[in-house]
């Protein structure tokens, strides 16, 4: 089954059948629990991770211990691609947000694919060019000094492409993203709620009037109040 | 005289002479002068940029109108990758620090090099990784609360290999990378002067104690202050 599931991976779409079959053995699975470590900044790496079921977190854990979320993965996606490809330790720490299950490929056989299919190589550029205009924008974002504008404009840009956001993340781990504390999140998002901008329905919030969010989002930065 | 520049371009080393000589015909060149722009944010984007001489900065403009700087390109780095391998528009604003030569390849030149020269493709991608890494460094950066740390740490960023940084910024152009006032980032590296842990000789920064650099960086942050 697991097998099966590794064929599927977007990265691996439009292989040939037997190169399919040949790379599909070189992959270990392996289960990791909620709240563990599937691996830790500064580790070499050996592997090219990807998540087949469950949910996982990048954090950067600073000199005085504290954790920046730099994104979410979810399944289908793959990750650990920046010391596979260039060879140095493993830039940020990754842990389970929830119980998930894992594909690891030798960075050997990584390296064989990026090489020899061009449509591999070419896939993997458009991945990093859409993670860095990501990590840009969540650092322009950073330097916003209203923490409520940061926490809008973070909900309006996960919402850039549909009216909502599935899995939308918990307090703590928003709070972790735009640096502030769970509290100014949790306040944030009640204002949002008493304004009917925003709906939450179990893990998904609703964006009902995304040009108010847009507004509020300015308006707290015009103000320029740090909250 | 600028063909024969081109084809020094650490991204087209290893192609065949042929090859060589076909795609060094298909650039166009231009100069810019100081504080002109090379592209705006949201540009549509037809071109591969490889700046031949002169420094260029990496801006964004934000809602309110702030700049917050990227970072900075120097003689033989390539820029604008990311709209011309995702056809998205411009990520951000390039603007000329000092007047620049710069060449520019078709997208679609661009393209049939990824997928016909593995050696392109891959380089690309092992840039590509060294600048995430840059770039993520720069966003936790920005999750430091007091902006004297921020300053020392881009220091010991940039002096990371070295105990020297070539054409440090100008005040202004740290302020904006770390998001502080430029007076402040005068008041930081004044305090470093006057501590004895670097020294200024011309457009060169040294590092003369990169352990009491390191110190007074986590010491600011202990003390918790927002200056």
């Amino acid at each position: 089954m697991s097998i099966t599931q590794v064929k599927t991976l977007p990265l691996l779409q439009g292989l040939i059948q037997p190169l399919l079959d040949e790379y599909s053995r070189y992959f270990r699975m392996f289960r990791i629990e909620k709240k563990h470590f599937v691996c830790h900044k500064g580790d070499e790496a050996n592997e090219l991770f990807f998540l087949l079921s469950g949910r996982l977190m990048v954090v950067d854990i600073s000199l005085e211990g504290r954790q920046t979320g730099l994104n979410f993965i979810a399944p289908g996606d793959y990750f650990g691609e920046l010391s596979v490809l260039d060879d140095l330790p493993r830039p940020a720490s990754i842990v389970a947000v929830s119980e998930s299950l894992i594909a690891a490929l030798p960075k050997s056989k990584v390296n064989s694919l990026v090489n020899h299919v061009p449509k591999v190589a070419e896939r993997m550029l458009k991945d990093m060019c859409h993670r860095m205009r990501m990590v840009t924008d969540l650092r322009c974002l950073l330097g916003v000094p209203n923490a409520y504008s940061r926490v809008f404009l973070l909900i309006s840009r996960m919402a850039k492409n549909q009216p909502y956001v599935d899995h939308f993340p918990s307090h703590q781990q928003v709070a972790i993203m735009v640096n502030t504390s769970r509290e100014t999140v949790s306040r944030a998002l009640g204002l949002l709620v008493t304004e009917g901008v925003i709906e939450k329905e179990g893990m998904r919030l609703i964006v009902k009037n995304p040009a108010a969010l847009h507004q509020m989002a300015s308006d707290f930065m015009i103000s320029g109040s740090k909250v």
